[in-house]
């Protein structure tokens, strides 16, 4: 870096702050870093893991970002997703469980910036408008507004840093005589809890974590029946009663689904769990990385520099078994290329890389077989940068058995416990079974003798077990 | 017109289908008009009347525009509306009720543009992102985007004509609580229609045209109870039994609502019918209106030309009791600046247009006193071009006639009949009581022995009243 480069990156959920915590972590150690301005849309940052009940447009009229839902517990143990430089027991000073809910992941992921000045660098409430590169002058027009004034502001940029996510805009097909079903209608984006579904009869449209989770959270809320519609395979666990997968709805005639099973149910509420879409609606099309979730978007080397214009960076673009610790990996390597420590090879190079990594991927021929290259992407990226090394390996083998829990039991493989990776310590197990736990907040779960209070919010009357089973998998 | 400019429409609802129609009449009459490019994001025209069962975010991830749901009908006489030069005697054939629904409104709009060629002009499902205007050139450079390719364009155009509307971006405000109510939540321009209130309690929060007919459309699709939350005053209507009015909300726990009069009630969906905000995502602040809503928004000279670059134009921005003709006479009028058969006063003269009706407006004091500014309003610019002239006191006094009506009945105001300003034709008595009538098709509404076809769709069992009481008011 000659001299002091500008660089904006967009959006502080947990590749930005990533981002943000690689920059500060190189400052630390005394380097000299760029001029960061962080731009976040909402008012705090977290991105997906800020909740909001909001649904649709926010409160100044742009999309909402977060798709959380009350009650959301982590769908996969906390040890796969420990970032490598500050643990849960760094953060929380003591052993939790596995799959802890949102706010305590948030907490984690805050925890870790707020040790630092970084907040300083974001701009909240602050919605990019457009983006510009002027090929001449090899600089970015970057044009914002400040949401509260309204008030517009058009500045320069070295390089641009995408970390806005792609599971903020709901992928969302039509269905013939869905324009008069007359009930409930979300897509999951806009799902914000499954109270409501006591005693109703609930359509989950998919087949992925999304018609997964919400349909399991529709069962712990009491609903009468749920059903899972799948496209080309149904998800297949061992769901208990009042839980059954069918084939693609193929049209609705008032409240009745039709399958292409040729049978029909009447339902109360559907929930289309169909995905997401790639958008930056703040780019133009040379720019704006336009692909299918999957675990190797093409044009990104590295899977993250874009091959268009290497000025352009994007961050957590891929479908994603590795979260935190693989946005760390991006961030570090992103922050070298950034800090000239590491040299970005030439174009030609780069596109081969891209091949290489393009071929690989489309030889993928499972679950286990993706967890592991994406390990290997990760490894890739590791090997380049100061992140404090882990054992790579160790994560997929807990990955593996977290689809065996799964498998065995999809409403109890959330009281499992597993080893962290970063520290050796032994999760606990949790003081209230997840199926039987319905208040997700903060003071909750940490409540050491939960038994002597009352949960902020009691729904249903779901009597403890307190003789539950201990199922380590470790 | 010195040469033949280039002219960019934004949206092609009733506003910039007026201004479609506006400049497709001078071209029949032998003008040499400018090249018009019309943006509509949508698949088809229409704006608000083009109905999606869509909420939140669209198939592109764009903002829904429609804020309809299912079993709207006109809130106000159709007599009110009427276009001047194309009257629903012509469209129809025959005459009609005064309060006709939804599809019947979007076929006669839509009817007036199909008798010419305008729709090629239109780019459908084409996203404007983001407009600049060059001082020193005079042009603005529009950058849009083709949602099905996602392919980007830039364009220069010499003239910015906004039909994007004011009631697609909803305001929602907070309030504590509402993060965890269980049950259903929206904004009313997420609602889609009342069918799955039957048996519920409904909360309408707001004191205004959504609250009202929102909560009317609850009590026609037998909710239990609906109850209106009011901020400053009540509508104050003699509401059937099962409709009641309290004060502003002020909290919301679990599902319990409690108002500012200390009582409290347990809700199960809430509509937030609070209104909509000015949003213009795509205009830099300095071209980008701002304001309440309002019969006459600061900053826009004869309420159309955008004080700050006359070049830029505004239709429909203001609130409405006058609705698709107040857009023509508008329209028209824009039409004239921008032919050049009408000169744009300078800047000063402007100004002082402006705080001349603004000083005007500060002085409204009643709903009758508004209708009539806003009919001086109208009379002002249609006495400026050759829009046909029509009888503006008398569409004053149907309003006039309209609030009457209302106070006298509000579940029964809409089976009353006028006559037509234009044509003279007195509406007819629909088959089907408005309280009684399921069914919104234009099929149905059109049939002239609708007791011998099967509605579409048939929502509890109402009973018909064949000695329903005729109120012509005219």
């Amino acid at each position: 870096m000659t001299s002091r480069e500008r660089v904006a990156i967009i959006g502080a959920g947990p590749s930005g702050m990533a981002q943000l915590r690689a920059f500060e972590s190189a400052a630390r150690a005394g380097a000299e870093i760029p001029d960061l301005v962080c731009f976040e849309k909402q008012a705090d940052w977290g991105g997906q893991w800020n909740f909001t009940w909001r649904t649709g447009l926010d409160e100044f009229g742009e999309p909402v970002h977060s798709s959380m839902y009350r009650n959301l517990w982590s769908n996969g143990p906390k040890e796969a997703l420990e970032f490598a430089d500050y643990s849960f027991d760094e953060h929380f000073g003591r052993p939790i469980s596995s799959y802890p809910p949102r706010p305590v992941l948030w907490d984690y992921i805050a925890g870790r910036l707020e040790k630092s000045d970084v907040r300083q660098l974001i701009r909240f409430q602050t919605v990019v408008r457009w983006i510009e590169f002027d090929d001449e002058r090899q600089v970015f027009t970057l044009t914002s507004e400040d949401l509260p004034t309204g008030q517009s502001k058009v500045e320069e940029f070295d390089r641009v840093i995408i970390s806005s996510g792609h599971f903020s805009f709901p992928n969302v097909p039509d269905f013939p005589g869905i324009e008069t079903f007359p009930g409930y209608i979300s897509h999951a984006h806009d799902f914000r809890g499954a109270e409501a579904f006591e005693d109703k009869d609930v359509l989950v449209i998919g087949a992925s974590y999304s018609a997964e989770d919400i349909g399991s959270q529709a069962f712990k809320m009491g609903a009468r029946s749920v059903t899972a519609s799948f496209r080309s395979a149904p998800m297949g666990y061992a769901w208990p009663e009042g839980i059954e997968e069918r084939p693609v709805v193929e049209r609705f005639d008032g409240s009745t689904a039709y399958f292409a099973d040729g049978t029909s149910k009447h339902v109360d509420a559907v929930i289309l769990c169909t995905g997401y879409l790639h958008k930056y609606p703040f780019l133009p099309d040379d720019l704006a990385l336009s692909s299918p979730n999957n675990v190797y978007p093409d044009g990104l080397y590295r899977g993250v520099v874009w091959q268009g214009n290497p000025r352009l960076t994007y961050l957590g673009a891929q479908d994603q078994w590795f979260t935190f610790n693989m946005f760390d990996a991006q961030a570090w390597y992103v922050r070298d290329l950034i800090l000239g420590r590491l040299a970005l090879p030439d174009e030609q190079e780069r596109a081969a890389s891209i091949t290489e990594w393009r071929t690989r991927f489309g030889q993928i021929d499972s679950a286990a077989a993706e967890i592991r290259f994406q390990a290997d992407y990760i490894r890739d990226l590791l090997d380049l940068t100061d992140y404090p090394e882990f054992d790579i390996d160790r994560v997929v083998e807990i990955f593996l058995a977290w689809k065996r829990d799964k498998k065995d039991d999809i409403m109890g493989y959330r009281d499992r416990i597993y080893e962290s990776v970063m520290t050796g310590t032994i999760a606990i197990v949790h003081h209230t079974p997840w199926l039987e736990e319905l208040d997700d907040s903060l003071e909750r779960y940490l409540d050491v003798d939960p038994d002597a209070v009352e949960p902020a919010r009691s729904i249903g009357d779901v009597p403890r077990d307190d003789d539950r089973e201990v199922l380590a998998t470790a």
